[in-house]
């Protein structure tokens, strides 16, 4: 099956581009020698070869695929033991021919290609190519038609891919429910956070990105686990696995630690669901997703108007970017290969051919402004955080200071922040939550962490 | 503690080197963009600067600290929270003064450095310094000169260290007890995996390598997880924590997946287990780590011997290098903040100035060839391998085909790979084991694995 659907990528990728491309996967990075990193092979690459071997290469032409690779070294086997030869990788991914990495060299060197990460990797696309090689969001000529190709085929999903994804999803979601189960006995973060991973690390699969497990979770990308877990504390946990072959899940859920919501924490995270819902709802093909992205805002405005935190029209709200002091960040991205995916490529994979970024504070940090189409994977993550930055700027802004009920808004200073994120495919009739199994409605979360789940 | 414990250590560089040096700590990873591999400073700055800081430099001349970093912008707060400043990381390791980094390339040019693995800091370090840089086993002149100097530092460990060491060692036996207990119920390799790193993640710790989790022992680095755990499966588990400040355990158990040691097993583990208690016997100051190989080397050959497994004098048989048929690694290495310490400098640090790798068999996979000095940190890590190519190979040597009993051999075929690894202290009077509390009497092992322990 891996090598059919290659087959058909490729075979896309023809319809494409009438020029040939070479894809490297680069390789692994030292982290204190002799230690390496866990490889991670370049999604480009990945998506076109379907196996992350090391240092390889990929040359694909009119339809055909080359894969240049070295065989490990015969005394390797000692350390690593038994490993495909060059031949059986190259009938499993449907290679039609296979050829030392070396001999790369030798081909043409008029082939479009796509920077990699890693430095070593680069320089050795630059000396392969012999000319320079820019940064993927400034490519030009060929380079840039092979990556908005790509992108056209990355857009959407073939079944190949959504299969994986959803064997992501699914580990993912076990790894939530074990971490609501370790809520109610952890001391600390850390804690949480090994209930979670090890059930990645169980299902053979990594974390598609570093876990964000926190009582804090008004620090969007927390990476500390180091705070004590407290009553009354809730539990932001974003964590995603990734499998084997690279494709990747995201999933965000926030519960309370000792299995009660308070009567603020609930009333906020009631507001957050709506909004989450309410989005989900509207996705189908043809809806813009940053009309998503606004119905997020204008949920939310809504919902602290009713709450007394806000106060004005909630639609005018959103017009003055009032709902981004409390969800400052997108209602999410793309998914696939990585987790926010083909943001190697800057704007252009999230963006559509002539839109760019908004210079609004309430629409800057959206990271996909597209028409959605059946086959395209994206989260679904609206939230609500009080950032202490954000808000004590706000009250000395004239702007801000008379829109926000500071008196009332202190009175849910328990809840510092909530985000509910799903992964969710743009199907042909309207949407499917990949994610669905783990629960997000409170009492039900509230089960899980009391152990009744 | 941390300021005293780092003036103290460039107290003592002062008294090797009398000119500046400059160490980088390097910058994260790109793993697949946006993401990143969870940031490890290099070692070298560690050492000195104590903590991890991304993307930051250290001068130290005379005795003096200067920290070179720049603290992160104001936005960053919205995704990373509130932060240290430089004035407070330069008061908590007790900085004598404290620049922005681009101030660096204002100072003379003439310190001393060492190469870091990122491609991206080492060309910074090119830049700042105006000169060429090798790879710090090819330095020359002052860099050289450094690189001697912090060897002779981090060869031995003052009681900073210590304390790190033993909080990595302590939770990696509870890592380990963690799998031992999982292996009785545990399908995968992946899930003893997942049980062992989770109880390093809820600690608050990182994996100081990656993980060997295998029913393949045979496989010196196998870092594979997808067989399946079977009964009569060996298990062999190679698991360290590293704290956040960086410093590193390293802990191989290898244990029955259903709780009990065959017969064979049982007698090649004890064979293992007897070369790893001799050769923690033997450890002391003034002792040849090599001396201490070589006597694993002979107990092998010994237990072997006995178990009819191979044939001859036992010292004859390890002058003929065929204890190296399945034990073709070393007895360890140092262990501090690399988990093979300093291994970034080549044979620099392992090898006392003089002494050079051995073309035999028996002896060139030897990491340590130093006389043994208190506060030395070693790993004592005998081991017994079937692995096919090395013994297929023997079998068609008249070296080695009439010395193994091959026919005897076939009996132990359940036994494919055993290794027992602790971490040895060198004190004044001997030594002192960092993971003593981890069981490793087979019948302890049983015992913990049954659900007893």
């Amino acid at each position: 099956m891996l090598a059919s659907t290659l087959r058909q990528r490729r075979h896309n990728l023809k319809q494409k581009i009438d020029f040939p491309a070479i894809l490297w996967s680069g390789g692994a990075r030292s982290r204190n020698f002799p230690n390496t990193y866990p490889f991670r092979a370049s999604s480009h690459f990945l998506y076109f070869a379907g196996l992350p071997l090391e240092n390889a290469a990929i040359r694909l032409d009119d339809g055909k695929l080359e894969l240049y690779w070295d065989e490990p070294p015969e005394e390797s086997t000692l350390w690593h033991g038994e490993q495909s030869d060059r031949d059986e990788i190259a009938a499993q991914i449907g290679a039609d021919a296979a050829y030392p990495l070396p001999e790369l060299s030798d081909r043409p060197r008029d082939a479009a290609t796509i920077a990699v990460q890693d430095a070593t990797t680069y320089q050795q696309q630059i000396n392969t190519l012999n000319r320079s090689l820019s940064s993927p969001h400034e490519s030009e000529g060929r380079d840039l038609t092979l990556i908005k190709a790509i992108i056209c085929l990355r857009l959407t999903h073939d079944r190949h891919a959504l299969s994986e994804l959803q064997k992501a999803a699914n580990v993912s979601v076990e790894a939530h429910q074990a971490g609501m189960r370790k809520a109610k006995i952890a001391k600390t973060e850390a804690e949480v956070r090994g209930a979670m991973e090890s059930a990645i690390i169980a299902n053979n699969m990594t974390c598609s990105y570093n876990s964000i497990v926190t009582v804090r979770g008004e620090v969007l990308h927390n990476e500390r686990y180091d705070n004590p877990v407290e009553a009354g504390d809730l539990i932001l946990a974003d964590v995603g696995a990734e499998t084997p072959l690279g494709w990747a899940a995201d999933i965000t859920r926030t519960f309370p630690a000792t299995g009660k919501f308070s009567p603020t924490q609930r009333d906020i995270y009631d507001v957050v669901l709506a909004a989450q819902k309410r989005c989900i709802d509207r996705v189908k093909p043809g809806v813009e997703y940053r009309d998503i992205h606004l119905l997020a805002a204008l949920t939310i405005a809504e919902g602290l108007v009713d709450l007394g935190i806000l106060r004005g029209t909630p639609s005018e709200l959103v017009d003055r970017d009032a709902h981004a002091l409390f969800f400052p960040h997108g209602i999410g991205h793309l998914l696939g290969l990585d987790v926010h995916d083909m943001e190697d490529l800057g704007d252009l994979a999230g963006y559509e051919a002539g839109r760019q970024r908004s210079d609004r504070f309430g629409l800057g940090y959206l990271r996909l402004d597209r028409t959605l189409r059946s086959q395209m994977l994206v989260t679904i993550e609206p939230g609500f955080y009080q950032v202490p930055a954000l808000l004590q700027r706000a009250q000395k802004q004239d702007k801000y200071k008379k829109i926000v009920n500071w008196e009332r808004l202190a009175k849910f200073a328990d809840t510092r922040g909530i985000r509910i994120e799903d992964d969710v495919l743009v199907t042909e009739s309207g949407c499917e939550i990949l994610t669905e199994k783990l629960p997000k409605v409170a009492e039900h979360i509230e089960e899980l962490v009391m152990g009744n789940g």
